[in-house]
């Protein structure tokens, strides 16, 4: 595999923009997660009290540096690509840890740590034994993240800006993102989301219908948040909705595959097999990676979608939401 | 597989006493490892300025927690076996996952966390492309146990006492071994000691030649550890001294398996072939693990050398010191 060309800009290639936070994975049964009161594959936010209950209760845990968006950008640096971060942590010991790794990974992480308020948000992961994941975010001083920690020449600085919708669920985020896909707009750069989450999208529903007309070059959705947009179960009307609304839609079917959806066109992706499948943690995240970062490098579309798919078929051989193994090397690139 | 009867006491199986540290494991080359002066296999003991410096240039970490001792215990739970840890952390972040996670693992952890001094021990570990563990042990808190927090109805409360020769390196520690096994002694309970290391044998050889010979029953050592111990690099010579010093010898040999050494015999234990091999940090701790819980629940020998090596095969498929699964499902014991 030969990589196109680079541009010969000084550009990174996404600036990702997310809720900040350390996973906490620790194993559980289906009765738990049930007892708990939880539903299996979803993302709950709880708040302090809730989070020191339920982390009394877990089981033994790894803790890892997590958060959507992050786990893309650092994705994209393990296939050679150069990222930014924009998400926020505190001058605490989790917020050591995680701009540690960020920077470890080789992504650019300059947003200023909290110095005063909540502890570096946390995410209690149920890993149980189809290796599905149930998340319970206690966002901490991630839910701070505000538009004055967008900055416009971190935005400018990307080729592509990539956003998650789980920052929609706090407003003071959610005007920090308009405001980052109103500067790549202005700048010339094409702007991406994932919808997160089916349930984050039925909370905001017309909401994430008004930003993914009018705002989104690039969707990333799973079937279920697909149908959950567009409020139907048929895939190809949903597919064909999400194409008449943005330039390029990437659709995961989970073992199936996935779907890329531009210009009239239904690219199938196929799935990769992984070596075990131990904790789907992050599997969506580093679809993205894959897919932004073969967009930002020029590859066609069906080749962004393999590397989607190998990058998801790596990240859930193993526990933890970010690759273990250079995506570059699993790629062919450098040979 | 059945299990004998369990004595109608109410003992723990094992009590562990050792150093109470969080690991923070990353990938790293060989060129890494040797450009930053370690021995890959060993251990070293870093200072604060050091921790930081080898944190900086380190990639992205997993935090899980660790220390020899602990992850042994952890792994008797595993097992379906019970247990408790003596070990000092402090009231921090990583103090708090720790104790959680010794809770949660389902061992008695009752030592006070310390409300003043360093903080929470770390280990910084390098995991090469072989799957070899190169460790850097910032002690912090841990090297302040001292023989006060070796509680007598703790040590006596347990069928097996079981020491990490990485106390050694501290002299209050060291006071509080040789108090645990002298209180071990008169309870009528076995004292059982891991090496831990070759270079801290080494260290300490005249000491823990005394050590062996006078208040050790039961001895755990790779042939490295066995060798610097008996000033020999011929295994047979080395099990003959060991056969002389000790009731029981379990002398690791890495993918070629363990010899049990008891009573003048010899019993050669099979290795047990891993799914794949990931990191080996925590191999020596969980077959100690294995042997001791067989011992504790009346297996016979060759039995408890097979639970040692199914729970080292364990550990060394994932990242991580501590089993992922259960070690009691994997052993047959709930058939």
């Amino acid at each position: 595999m030969t990589e196109p060309a680079a541009e010969a800009d000084q550009l990174v290639d996404v600036v990702g923009v997310g809720n900040a936070m350390v996973d906490v994975i620790a194993q559980a049964t289906d009765a738990f997660v049930a007892g708990q009161g939880l539903t299996k594959g979803s993302m709950t936010l709880i708040d302090t009290d809730r989070a020191h209950e339920l982390y009394d209760l877990m089981g033994p845990g790894i803790e890892a540096s997590g958060g959507s968006a992050a786990n893309t950008v650092a994705g994209v640096a393990s296939f050679g690509g150069t990222a930014a971060y924009i998400g926020k942590v505190s001058e605490d010991a989790l917020g050591e840890v995680y701009a540690h790794d960020m920077r470890a990974s080789g992504v650019r992480f300059d947003v200023a740590r909290a110095t005063t308020g909540p502890a570096t948000g946390r995410c209690l992961i149920l890993v149980t034994p189809d290796a599905q994941r149930t998340m319970n975010t206690y966002l901490g001083v991630s839910s701070l993240l505000e538009p004055d920690d967008v900055e416009a020449s971190t935005v400018e600085s990307g080729r592509l800006l990539f956003c998650e919708g789980y920052l929609w669920d706090i407003d003071l985020a959610k005007r920090a993102i308009v405001k980052a896909m109103d500067l790549a707009r202005a700048a010339g750069r094409r702007s991406a989301l994932t919808l997160s989450d089916t349930f984050c999208v039925d909370r905001h529903h017309a909401e994430f219908r008004d930003l993914v007309s009018n705002r989104v070059d690039i969707l990333f959705a799973n079937e279920n948040e697909l149908a959950a947009l567009y409020g139907t179960d048929d895939l190809e009307a949903g597919i064909a909705a999400v194409g008449a609304d943005v330039a390029l839609a990437c659709v995961t079917l989970g073992p199936r595959g996935s779907l890329v959806v531009a210009n009239g066109d239904v690219i199938e992706i196929a799935p990769i097999e992984p070596m075990q499948v131990v904790d789907t943690t992050g599997a969506g995240d580093q679809y993205a990676a894959g897919v932004l970062f073969g967009l930002a490098r020029g590859f066609d579309l069906a080749e962004c979608g393999r590397l989607g798919s190998l990058a998801a078929a790596e990240v859930i051989s193993h526990i933890g939401p970010r690759p273990m193994t250079s995506l570059r090397t699993l790629a062919g690139l450098d040979r």
